[in-house]
């Protein structure tokens, strides 16, 4: 029975894992949180430790790589990370088939979830789809065909700089109103901070938009993130209500252009920002139908393999190379 | 040698050409406008006396048919036309072949187009592209991985409501500042006739917005249609290279777009916009560049094959059955 390995350099976790070809249960999994001045070879340094402790001594037949930024996936050389420094052109799948003498393949991580998805998630038995993580940032990964489709250099799926609102407020892009500006967990906290900035508290009479959000962070507005926008929003605040239908409207609007663009059979969604609770999927889903054309059909389902879906995507790319 | 029979319903146009299997050049050709009345069975007419003309008794060994409007490709049954009715379910597919007695393949016309550009015009050599044909509509085609993409109900490629300022004008599709609802043809002139209902002409002193215009129509604004437009727009009238400028706008907003989630080589554009100058391309183009991200790479290039595009492209597909 062949042996997989199956790596996931996050941006701020490092993880490893093993699987026997056919399971689909870990056969052992470790994982570590990338420290706060982490470079790219004490995350390499770091991966290897991972490595041992699954491999346990044995040696793998294929290995699978999930890397957090973009990948010349012909070659699976890193072209950098946007999290940590020291990663541009590291020929990341050469070093692993030269140290673990065994084929590896390496892919960007929304490419890789979008597999793991199709192969063991939610994408099941689906020919076409695209996966959509809303997390620190906004990025998708496409199955056509059953096949992966990354672009002709790698850089497909990038709905998160798609613009869905020209006169919104300006991205790290330097485009207004792209989805990730509207929609990814860090810039939730900034809308829902700068609406507060100019909106006065008020204690008396009953709530006023933004004091439960205020109490949730004892009222210091640094403290607010994404989760706790949704958790203040579940609460009743309109103000993080009305941050959270922006962020949705900007991702069904993205969803159905893309569904006119494409027409996928699935949009698969993961992400802690999709976590935020029925209202903000009921947006989504209300706001990509009203954006598609009425003969373009497609569904907009929960991701189902979590923090994991880089891992399992991992494997199918270490299986689909021994195939 | 294996001849292949190509044919075209367009919206307003029904061709028929043969070709021998490996040539460049059309055996016979022969067109007819469709008439102003026309519906389905009148087409159908009307494109079997095509074909005999271009048959010459002879017996074709495919058929490649390029259809102007939504096709279920996986059974060739035309859904329906947008301009001519009683085209709804019609199995073109299966007509042609009992009639013909040779294998058929029927796809819409911006999917056919998208894959004669790639085999015979300006996407040869290149494994992924994007066709998008700008005239009395705005739609698009899909080659990735050197094969047609029609997606997962052969709806693929609709850039043409994708929205790209969603404070503009209604598209009668319903959504507001569709690309289409921009840059079509049509839509240029109605948005040049409704900037000048608001304008005072004036004709004392010089020039005034629009007057050139006004001046190429005898002052019927009826008359105006997108290719009046660009005239205008040439001889200097900056009314209508406004209307222009926000029709290259959309244009390159949508394919800057497209070029962050798919990542092609090229987009080929075609259609009788497409004719609207050096200033209109390069408006697209610079637009394009800025809406995609800088990491993200694409040549923007005229389609070579013209209106013949649909014709080489059912040739292509006649090729395939072939081989």
């Amino acid at each position: 029975m062949s042996l997989i390995l199956a790596l996931d350099f996050g941006g701020t976790k490092l993880a490893a894992a093993t699987v026997k070809a056919g399971s689909r249960e870990w056969l052992r999994h470790d994982s570590r949180l990338s420290p706060a001045k982490a470079d790219a070879l004490s995350d390499i340094a770091i991966m290897r430790s991972l490595i041992d402790s699954v491999l346990n001594g044995s040696k793998p037949d294929a290995i699978g790589v999930s890397f957090g930024g973009p990948v010349d996936a012909a070659t699976g050389t890193v072209r950098l990370s946007h999290h940590v420094p020291g990663w541009e052109n590291i020929p990341l799948q050469q070093l692993l088939q030269e140290d673990y003498n065994a084929p590896a393949i390496v892919d960007n991580d929304a490419n890789v979830a979008a597999i793991g998805e199709h192969r063991f998630g939610a994408g099941q038995g689906y020919d076409s789809l695209f996966y959509i993580t809303i997390s620190t940032g906004v990025g998708g990964g496409w199955i056509l065909n059953n096949q992966p489709w990354s672009g002709a250099s790698g850089m497909a799926g990038e709905i998160g700089h798609m613009v869905v609102d020209p006169t919104g407020p300006v991205c790290l892009c330097g485009k207004r109103g792209c989805v990730e500006r509207l929609a990814s967990g860090p810039y939730i906290a900034q809308n829902a901070r700068e609406l507060l900035a100019v909106q006065t508290p008020h204690h008396t009479d009953g709530q006023v938009r933004g004091d439960i959000l205020r109490y949730l962070v004892g009222d210091d507005l640094n403290l607010i993130t994404g989760q706790i926008v949704s958790a203040a929003a579940a609460y009743g605040d309109e103000l993080a209500q009305e941050v959270l239908y922006k962020a949705a409207w900007a991702l069904g609007v993205g969803i159905g252009n893309v569904a006119n663009l494409m027409n996928p059979q699935r949009f698969v969604l993961g992400g802690g920002v999709t976590k935020a609770g029925d209202t903000f999927w009921s947006i989504v889903r209300k706001v990509a139908r009203e954006t598609a054309l009425p003969e373009v059909n497609f569904e907009v389902v929960r991701a189902l393999l979590g923090d994991d879906a880089p891992l399992w995507g991992a494997v199918a790319m270490g299986l689909n190379i021994l195939d």
